[in-house]
């Protein structure tokens, strides 16, 4: 992964971004007095205010815009659901067991990160900067016990390219091909230098529990998706049965760790190539999109490219998962995310494998690394067929055809009231083979009970498995209908969003200090996501300002503006360095001149600059700014420069 | 309980609310194709946004009102948190087991509903009526197998008298108490007629979970509490190292069924009587007062009081714990709850014991009886002790003296460099209790050691558990010193909101039908809770109206107004039928009149009346009515009437 850097561009210290991050209460370890739970985070203040501000931007930019219907399921959900849906099997990561101590590491990130270390000795060794800087390069290398070898160490060319292969289609690895990777590269437990028990094996991503004095299990929901598809039929009804359907759904969802997540699912007819009726609006939008041949060619270079020529050339597969990219990329950069920090990474196949469906994840860049936020998934018919299937509930769309569809076909039909007595308990088995008779098989058959009276049919759960069934209690015979209505299930696009990704990845990308002064932190949050909106700073703790000030915070509530006062004794320029740190975008200070004309300074947080003007034309400015209707340098340019008391 | 009734004073039909509220998708049970999860249900479309608005007026009500600070937390709380907060061992119900299949049920609740159905049965032996509505008296009937005996058997008046006094009581029950009275009164499994094993024993009410593949035990936490109780010195130093200080935290909390709530602590001083600085704004807000005597004294008549007279006489403990039970008195009748169908019932010393705590809960009247549905407790410096106790980190509050204060005491202070040596891996359990002497023992120590040159302390995990120190390990002497600073561990009132109980309660207390057609519903939600605020209702599909309805939807989105357009082929009434079931407050009709000259009708779901007038009037009156500024009859005294199109 490329370095990462500042939204100015100089190497970004994460231990820096971390410190300032907690420091603030932007975020803490849950339960720190108690040493913390590795994963876990307690958003504070600041943290709750971001993340409000970007559910909120989400719930305008998806829900909204798209008529989407919320629907809010408990995060507990039964064993029979997720078994249905394949989580129960199939949801896992592959785990390294540590062959001494016991220790269990996600297999694919204990290879990632050792060749990523080897990879930076070589660097080193070859005498390439490192661009990490300082604090963090530390914090790496101190991670990596019994891997002392890495350090400087050079790799011969051939190796270092089988590596760097070997990194770009990592996620392409199954088991078998994880086991070889560490036996064949001696890839170790870094904290202890041990060996791994080979060979690797799976472990289930949810966390279980169990409902009513443990009588039924069931797990933490491993995504919001599930709920939406089970309440599939009323949410059709409550559309008043028509297409086309979306929803939504918002909380938090457990795999390995408890995070807030939301996620919308536009149902779609697959039939007509999943056109999309707005995708005109969308096909000039640009994405850096990280193709799955590249990866498999053992690189990772994204190619910026438009929607419409993705969809055009193939790249990405309709226009109807075209279009969420899009709107996910105009998302991600309305929240303040650099445009050359985003990429699409389109799944290759045996990550597809885990539940069996086409998607493209959009990865942001941190110091990290490029980490998955959101997931745009293609999940096909899949979930709605395997509830229908489990439950026997269809879940599906019935349209009007505009022309009737005439059908010709085997139908086979039981003599139900001799099938009772005949069968007994065993009847619904029976009756369930039958209504599960292809096509072809139903044509054998009919032929067959002409024949013979009567045919014979495998039944595995009855008697001896075989039963036959004679002409007295079954008929089986082609028939032409005519259908004046469509069923089908419809497939599913599914955008998926980690909030608490997407909230530290902006965190890091919009962080940056001030020239030559590099304790001075700004997190330059675009005005209507920063946690909080108006600094409010009375030049002293004079009692002359609480008026104004109260004034000023009434008014700014009233416009739906948060505020902060600061009336603490530290000087000015001390108190917005601090809520530069917050990211505050704008603030107010109230002097001696205020309590003679009414007059109050505006300062912009990224320039600190100030203008001077009368209460109602600065809360104007205010209002704009966060509506995003004018810009700082509008406002500046029209509102008298103020160059008088920050002392910094 | 007193029998529920209609928002217009009629009996309840639970059957008919429960149908609406099911059949207009506001919830449905869990995972409802799968046959539905006891006590879970999923949100749909109606149910989500009512949600909202609740939270969104109680962040409104509370956090933004006393600039409270949010925190959120994961779900799951390690073990080692809910130890030391007592839940581990403490937070659990009385259950009673049937004896033969093995059913458990929650003791307290099958004493009261086969006491309930004893007295039903007599009161209808009596001749009197009872007053429920037929369906949901079938419903409540049938669930009581083998207690036909109930049905209009006449108990002795002494009996009748018995069990009035034990169920206006119930609460207070222990363990003790609960088996005596299955057993004396022949308490048995309503829905099998066997009875219990006794005696009732505890089960714990939380979920237990594992974190980090089953190394680590936690709970999904039992309330939203414990993480602001965690965060106390980060939030105390984000807000400047001052107080007053509150928090508050929005999110689903697990006790038997995973629950939506929202919790507030206020921090308040112990010292001073607890007193409220904005306690006079509350003082004259009445409410209806269940007080611990009347319950103890076998009684249930709540007594109308104001804040001010309660705190007077001592019913509400103190002014901070009555300003919150004012302010949450406010919050339900600004939701639409009915003051009649709101009482606050205080806790009874056993309930207390629990969590050892004081307690009022506000209860809502429902057609199940009094449901809680908030607590306001006041949590003294209970659970920050526990947890400063656990882990050693202070929870507390500095604050300089105004006076310094001179503090005259016994020391003790040991000789590190000499301690160490001679204690080797025990000598932080000698210096521990050395720590915890109180001064009486420290008094007659110093005299020992004086006398004798050495003393002798109890350290129970030491050798014999007799620790000997000479003079030269300890000095123990009298000091005085001066304090400027205090130090103490605040008090906590803790208000806490079940949303799904207000939620639910709500429905039914804003349910009623219209006189004379009683399938047609209504929910009278206030125009700022109501789910969708405006209905749009073109005369027909003509698509000449289409663009007005387009743009009508455009403009009200615009100021916020949530709308939902209903073009379907159903006659005009119908489809506001349709919407009074939704709680839709108003409603627009676009007409042949609207194409020519722009007006548009308004139609108030309650009255059903309607005015006409130009869109920008119509809007702007809609805004009024949603905001609160005007009333339906102040908007209906100054736009035209209009009495054209709506035929029902």
């Amino acid at each position: 992964a490329p370095e990462m850097t500042t939204l100015k561009g100089r190497p970004l210290d994460r231990t820096a971004v971390d410190s300032l991050l907690r420091r603030r209460f932007f975020y803490a370890p849950t339960a720190d007095i108690y040493g913390g739970v590795a994963g876990f985070f307690d958003f504070g203040p600041p943290g709750c205010s971001l993340q409000a501000n970007i559910i909120e931007t989400w719930r305008r930019h998806f829900v909204l815009e798209e008529d989407m219907l919320e629907v809010d399921s408990p995060m507990i959900t039964p064993y029979a659901v997720l078994k249905s849906s394949g989580h129960v099997e199939r949801f896992c990561d592959f785990v390294a067991k540590d062959s001494v101590n016991g220790d269990i590491l996600r297999a694919d990130h204990v290879v990632e990160e050792i060749l990523e270390a080897r990879l930076r000795g070589d660097k080193e060794a070859r005498g390439e900067t490192v661009e990490v800087a300082g604090n963090a390069k530390k914090k790496k290398k101190k991670k990596l016990k019994g891997e002392t070898a890495t350090e400087g160490l050079k790799l011969d060319d051939a190796v270092v390219q089988e590596y760097s292969e070997i990194l770009a289609k990592i996620d392409n690895y199954d088991g078998t091909g994880l086991s070889e990777l560490i036996s064949k590269h001696d890839i170790r437990n870094p904290s202890s230098g041990n060996k791994f028990s080979l060979p690797v094996y799976t472990q289930n991503l949810m966390f279980a529990v169990s409902i009513g004095a443990g009588k039924l299990p069931a797990y933490l929901r491993p995504e919001t998706a599930q709920g939406q598809f089970l309440n599939f039929s009323k949410l059709l009804e409550f559309n008043q049965q028509s297409m086309p359907l979306a929803s939504a759904s918002i909380g938090k969802s457990g795999r390995n760790e408890i995070a807030p997540r939301a996620g919308l699912l536009h149902y779609v007819d697959p039939e007509g190539g999943k056109k999309h009726h707005r995708f005109h609006e969308v096909a000039d939008v640009k994405i850096n999109l990280l193709d799955r041949h590249v990866q498999l060619a053992g690189k990772t270079n994204a190619i910026p490219i438009t929607l419409g020529e993705a969809v055009q050339n193939g790249a990405v597969d309709n226009e109807t998962i075209g279009y969420f990219i899009a709107r996910i990329q105009l998302f991600l950069t309305k929240l303040g995310l650099d445009p050359n920090k985003i990429r699409f990474r389109e799944h290759m196949e045996n990550e597809m494998g885990k539940l069996l469906y086409f998607c493209v994840d959009a990865e942001l860049l941190t110091s990290y690394g490029w980490i998955e936020a959101v997931g745009c998934a293609d999940r096909s018919a899949y979930d709605l067929s395997c509830h229908t299937k489990a439950t026997g509930v269809p879940l599906v769309v019935r349209e009007s055809r505009k022309e009737p569809l005439v059908v010709t076909e085997f139908v086979a039909e039981t003599h139900k009231a001799k099938f009772g007595p005949r069968f007994k308990k065993d009847r619904k088995a029976v009756q369930s083979v039958v209504d599960q008779l292809t096509q072809d098989v139903k044509e054998k058959l009919s032929l067959e009970l002409k024949e013979n009276g009567k045919i014979t049919i495998d039944v595995p759960e009855v008697g001896d498995g075989k039963v036959e069934l004679t002409s007295e209690l079954i008929k089986i015979e082609q028939q032409t209908r005519t259908e004046y209505t469509r069923e089908f299930i419809p497939n599913v696009i599914e955008p998926s969003f980690g909030i608490g990704r997407i909230l530290y990845s902006l965190c890091e990308q919009v962080f940056w200090t001030r020239e030559g002064s590099e304790e001075r932190a700004v997190l330059s949050f675009p005005p209507a996501i920063a946690p909080t909106k108006v600094l409010l700073v009375p030049l002293s703790a004079n009692p002359d300002f609480k008026p104004l000030v109260a004034n000023l915070t009434k008014e700014l509530r009233r416009q739906g503006l948060s505020t902060r006062v600061d009336d603490s004794s530290a000087s000015i320029g001390k108190r917005y360095s601090r809520n530069d740190e917050l990211g505050t975008p704008l603030g107010i200070t109230v002097d001696f001149q205020s309590l003679k004309d009414e007059t109050i300074t505006l300062r912009d947080r990224d320039t600190t600059a100030q203008v001077r003007a009368g209460q109602d034309e600065i809360i104007e400015a205010i209002v704009r700014l966060v509506k995003g209707t004018e810009t700082w340098s509008q406002i500046s340019a029209r509102l008298p420069k103020f160059e008088g008391q920050e002392l910094e």
